[in-house]
């Protein structure tokens, strides 16, 4: 008998491989965060011994789901500033309370933004943070995402400019922010369950370096692939892009990018909502990956992301919740049931994208476009990233298929124990290792300061 | 110090009035099934005394939300024949295992449906029962809702021909189905809380009807008059209407309703997508109200209505989730999402559809279409129909404004406490009045035999 951390036993297990397997009754083994076998429920139990068994008969074990976009910061300006455009909204909320944020707001808005993404699932987040107006911003969402266990990748913004008032911290050249992300990865302890992310500025900042420093956009793709990071930039979210560009270079956002050497296969693109022809071949000729993001597209009136032309033309497409400023949760259930809903009725046809194709999206189309293959899918020799899927609530019960009922029916209320890295970080629906209240609590907090300070009110 | 049967004290209470007046630090008294009284929470206390008192502190009160269009058999059908058009889609799963659906059967999917309803803080709905194979069927709807003690309207579906198989039960002349619905009003105890609806045949059912008897639609509008009850019908929710009926009569659907004598202020018309100028122009003509089905027009990609030019054209429209097979959930906070961010993306418009205009549709919108002015708002006078919204939940912390909070943030987790009628029917998250674990076991069971019976498989 070997000894083993965790089994999971009498499970239906929806692998997300490439075969899309369902498994029934089968028992799932975890050992040092990895799956060391899946097997009949019996022969397991006769091949391992351990002393943390849990019985998921009638439940499902779906891979943890993978959010490659998101603003953790605005968890603390929810609600604020809606029914505007992508702009206006911008202005009229966050960017006037970001000045604002300091590190220990900032560890309070990533715990519960994590958080909510562990109660619908997710057992890896992208955190595109540009809120730096303070020093200690970047390594206090890094603590945040140690003490809750989650998988990830925290963005390193670069405080270039002040362009936003965007606050005080010292301004970096190109070199700077460069050298200092490689300091920082020396501190990187497990790569694989933290790392960093470089995030890149939209247009009209980008616009300001570009004409420091012509090479910029080339020397942080080399960083993100010498680091192997990702590195993620906002594009073709809106009309924006083409109305701050052309004027000035004459060229379209993504044919500039690419001439300016920034496309590569690290590269998570979000939203790509206005893609010609001409963007799709480029994202496909360089392997550049997407971060599609439903809600905050419908709710920003930005548009539809043509899905299907990107998986006709093999681009992998992930999927983010984009922060809780303009969706205004986190919750990555929610989002796969909008992601194929926007689909269908777009296409006018109920077969344009199925649940399977939904899942996929935040399962190995995450995995892919993080540039990782020991996540976003379940079999021997993955990571034990899993969450355990109770369909026996109201809104799912009657249950018949697995992912149907999580793409059509699930909410957090399905959601019971969350597994990352083979540790249990939320337990018949209760999170392990953090006081919930406590963070509810100090967001309020947190909130209403916020508020006050800044002048942004109801 | 007058005696009262519950105080709802240190409210913010939504009023969804007019003036869409929130009224915070007030407490709400209730006696007989209606607010007697709203006021300073303070001066209540000193004036009215009772045994039963809840504190709602930091809390929302919302006015129950209003269902017009729902099919609750289909509960029994949730996740089945998905990712196909609405006929592929009836064809292969509902229309199969409606003949097997028996009378407690459909007591378990009514309650399961309603119980959902309730719990995303619905207080109110209309059941539009076609599911009529067995003697028995329209009373065991009947029974759930005085079960659960919900608000509501149920279906009777006029038994008239066999021609998607339906079932056994026996044929009705137009004359004894209306003689029926007068016998059915009779036992009607209080018309306020529940009371009949009249089920109306779609295009194909309806024509095949219409030959028999040419008056066969102002009957039916006439008996929904004269009996005072809503009576409903899909229309213009795809082509297919426009498909059937031009070859046979010339005319579109719209115009040959109003030929028929069917266009009233009492009827609830169910989805409208596919509306011209002039079908608008009949529906403002007749009152005509409009029930929109946000999930499952998307599901079923069937389109989008247009909710801006209903309401230009000062068309009242409220809010539907549809059934169970084509949603899958009955969860009414979640259809408030869809509504909203459906509206947003299709006109490129953030500014589109407001929160305050979603929430709109599914209170004093869903009282109009049902001709009602005591529902859908809260003030001193009105039936005490409500819901207590706790925003300290993960999803919507850090809250901001209420009715934000409810259409961006909102889940049925935020639903704490729902009250018809004055009555406490979901009290801390749990049915007062039923046990929800022997429905979940009925239901999981019914569905498997319906599978097996019907030969839809997974």
């Amino acid at each position: 008998m070997k000894k083993v951390d965790l089994i999971l036993k009498n499970a239906t297990i929806i692998t997300c491989d490439e075969k899309r397997q369902i498994l029934k009754n089968k028992s799932l083994v975890i050992k040092d965060g990895l799956i060391l076998d899946i097997g009949d429920s019996q022969e397991i139990s006769l091949s391992y011994e351990t002393s943390e068994v849990i019985d998921v008969e009638g439940k499902y074990i779906f891979p943890g789901l993978i959010n490659t976009h998101s603003h953790l910061f605005q968890v603390l300006t929810k609600g604020l500033g809606k029914d505007r455009l992508l702009w206006d909204w911008l202005n009229s909320s966050v960017l006037k309370m970001v000045p604002f944020i300091n590190p220990d707001m900032a560890y309070y808005a990533a715990l519960g933004g994590l958080m909510e993404n562990i109660r619908s699932g997710c057992t890896t987040t992208l955190d595109f943070n540009y809120a730096h107006g303070q020093p200690g911003m970047f390594e206090a969402v890094w603590q945040a995402y140690l003490d809750l266990g989650i998988r990830g990748y925290v963005g390193r913004p670069h405080h270039f400019n002040d362009y936003n008032g965007f606050g005080t911290e010292k301004k970096e050249t190109t070199d700077e922010y460069i050298n200092n992300l490689y300091e920082l990865k020396k501190k990187v302890k497990d790569k694989d369950m933290l790392d960093l992310a470089i995030v890149c500025p939209g247009i009209p900042g980008l616009l300001e370096q570009y004409y420091y420093d012509s090479d910029y956009l080339s020397k942080l793709r080399q960083a993100a692939q010498d680091l192997e990071i990702p590195y993620t930039m906002h594009m073709a979210e809106t009309h924006d892009d083409e109305k701050y560009l052309f004027p000035l270079t004459g060229m379209r956002c993504i044919p500039f990018l690419e001439k300016s050497g920034f496309l590569s296969d690290r590269l998570v693109a979000a939203h790509c909502i206005k893609m010609k022809k001409e963007d799709i071949d480029l994202f496909k000729k360089y392997g550049v990956k997407v971060s599609h993001n439903p809600v905050s597209n419908m709710i920003l009136a930005s548009g539809i992301a043509p899905l299907r032309r990107f998986k006709k033309a093999g681009i992998p497409v992930s999927l983010g919740n984009d922060g809780a400023g303009s969706n205004d949760s986190n919750d990555m259930i929610e989002t796969l049931k909008f992601a194929n809903l926007l689909q269908k009725v777009h296409h006018k046809d109920p077969m344009a994208f199925s649940a399977h194709d939904t899942l996929e999206l935040a399962t190995n189309g995450g995995a892919r476009a993080l540039c990782r293959d020991d996540i976003g899918s379940l079999s021997v020799g993955r990571k034990a990233d899993l969450f355990v899927f109770n369909p026996q609530v109201l809104k799912s019960c009657p249950v018949v298929m697995p992912v149907e009922s999580l793409v059509y029916t699930g909410s957090e209320a399905n959601v019971e124990t969350v597994i990352v890295n083979g540790r249990i970080i939320l337990y018949e629906e209760k999170f392990t290792g953090i006081d919930e209240n406590e963070v509810l609590e100090k967001l309020h907090g947190y909130a209403c300061i916020l508020r006050q300070k800044s002048g942004v009110n109801e």
